[in-house]
């Protein structure tokens, strides 16, 4: 039974060299698939931080407008000068977009490992997700549980191995526990029970008390609210009680940073240590993972010599464990979907919907509790 | 001959609880070498960046003012309270400066090591070396050629050793060429001579047209200075000609490491790779290893993800490379004091003119090419 269309709805983004973002439904073929191949009819997809670069291109959403171009949508919105300079690779090139998701496999190749997965529920992180099929290698799908609806496994990628990887970093570099920041998103969620799981000490930054309610309800320990008054005493003290000496920041702008590494720093001189000129020598080191805030990252340098901030991304992360390793935490997450590493969505929208502008100015946000799921196979 | 005196004079900086440095002369005894002990004169010490933080702790020079205490010269100058909270460490402590300085030995203890080195320029890197004579173990003596005078052998650690570690830590990291800053520094220059004798590829950034001729003139290739209105495609240029992906900066204020890793950056990714929303694959490093802008580190993070800033230290550096390392890197410094690791000085100074306020305003601004000397026995 091969149930595979001819062609099929995709979305795409394009930069226009006069700066102007456009967003289209593209109507692609759907291959007939090699040997290893399958064909998936993709039910889920989530809009991650990860993607809406490649998706909005940094395009300012508020000028977005609607319209139709050979009878499909089309999203136009105007690109800042500053940030135009950034794209040249992209100037004109229509991309596909959507790092992971999961779906149905609805067809098959002649090998036996394709064809034993006609009927599976399959997680892909095969990029260009938000289209309504996929023909991808056998190889690439986490094949999930029997009846394990699609929609459990659309988030299998990115943020399960995200928390997996803030964890096997820690442990590789030699810290022992960890500080998270936007810590009631998703991802943070899971790295709050994964932590707790793996017994390792964890301080969570959140930016609002109702989200420090959420996660004291998962078993979280610390948790510190930044829009508090006393927030850097208590994140002093939690730095102190858990001797945290590494933190994943998605935010990047601002002085968040710059304050974690002021509370290590504060916790590795509060014993009875020799005054030194240079600090400490206990290494303090944060990881910029995301860009929640696009402005600059302002460094108050009252932290000593012992100090390192750079940027962390999984796939070179995943390059450097090697293969055995990705196939290990990968069958881990496979494991843990309904635990663990589930994640919750606060909207599920059709491939349509992903234009509308009023859609598209809810999830530019990237407001923590507002996460969106496409469904490209929705009417 | 055992021309030692029972007491000689050392300076000392405090910190009071109210927030008053303190820059006093004390009268300190001068111990009886033990066996292995050797006296030293100290006949010059020179004032080092990393000396500046210890000596003035933050103080606001342009309120010192000079007094005199027990018939001893003293200066006091103002702390502002936000940098007085940071000196918690020291406050009421009296503590001997100068990291490094050279001297003539004078007495010894009865161990042959010791009394082989009576008459001998021995450099050291004891610490308190702004005294008149210091007792340190033989074996801390860096012993220079017969003859040599005291003021070459003067700052034989700090700068050479820095120099080489830089290399060094190029070469430790996988990168293959440098960036560095302040670049007509003493330091800058001993690192111009040493990457041309290891065929190290160095971009020099400046900051005045004149030293960019100084540079040129000892055989720089690359400057950069940063006062022109091309500087910015003058770094692009100059980082892509060489491909450095590391940088020393001396600076650590500002948006200078920001525009390295921009020009490191746009050279990974002037070749014709395909477009990654997350940057170029090439780690990117600046190590930040001095103040001499106070302001925050302010990064303008477009570029990409694979980059990191961090601080850099000497001392944990050749711990790290172990003792072996050590004496070859201290051995070839010996060997090239007098051309690879020269250093000039604009001006040589007494203990007493070290707490004027005259000369204190000077060597405070540790402008590039005003570097000083103090030749503690000087009248």
């Amino acid at each position: 039974m091969d149930s595979r269309p001819d062609s099929a709805l995709q979305l795409r983004s394009t930069v226009t060299p006069e700066g102007t973002l456009e967003l289209t439904l593209a109507r692609v073929p759907v291959a007939q698939p090699q040997a290893n191949e399958v064909v998936v009819r993709v039910e889920a997809s989530p809009i991650n931080p990860s993607d809406l670069g490649l998706l909005l291109a940094g395009a300012d959403v508020s000028t977005a407008v609607a319209s139709t171009r050979e009878d499909l949508p089309l999203l136009s919105a105007t690109i800042d000068e500053r940030v135009l300079r950034a794209l040249s690779g992209r100037l004109g090139v229509s991309m596909p977009v959507g790092n992971e998701g999961a779906g149905t496999v609805i067809a098959a190749g002649t090998s036996d490992a394709a064809e034993a997965l006609i009927g599976r529920t399959v997680s892909i992180a095969g990029g260009a997700m938000y289209s309504q099929f996929r023909v991808v290698d056998a190889s690439q799908c986490l094949v999930l549980a029997e009846g394990t609806p699609p929609r459990l496994g659309a988030s299998s990628f990115v943020n399960p191995l995200t928390a997996l990887g803030m964890v096997e970093t820690m442990r590789r570099e030699g810290h022992t526990a960890l500080v998270h920041t936007a810590a009631a998103s998703n991802l943070g969620q899971m790295l709050v029970r994964l932590c707790l799981e793996e017994n390792v000490a964890l301080v969570n930054i959140v930016r609002r008390p109702e989200q420090e309610e959420l996660l004291r309800s998962l078993g979280a320990q610390y948790v510190c609210d930044s829009s508090s008054s006393s927030f850097m005493g208590d994140l002093v003290d939690a730095v102190g009680e858990t001797s945290a000496t590494l933190a994943f920041d998605a935010t990047g702008g601002g002085s968040l940073a710059s304050q974690i590494l002021t509370a290590m720093e504060s916790a590795a001189t509060a014993s009875d240590a020799p005054y030194s000129r240079y600090g400490s020598n206990t290494h303090k080191q944060v990881y910029i993972y995301g860009g929640l805030d696009r402005g600059p990252t302002v460094l108050t340098r009252n932290f000593g010599f012992a100090w390192g901030v750079g940027g962390w991304l999984l796939t070179p992360f995943l390059q450097q464990v090697g293969p055995e390793k990705f196939a290990s935490l990968r069958q881990r997450v496979a494991d843990g979907l309904t635990t663990t590493f589930s994640s919750t969505y606060s909207r599920e929208i059709s491939l349509r919907e992903a234009l509308d502008p009023e859609v598209v100015a809810i999830y530019a946000r990237q407001a923590t509790g507002e996460k969106f799921l496409i469904a490209p196979n929705a009417p």
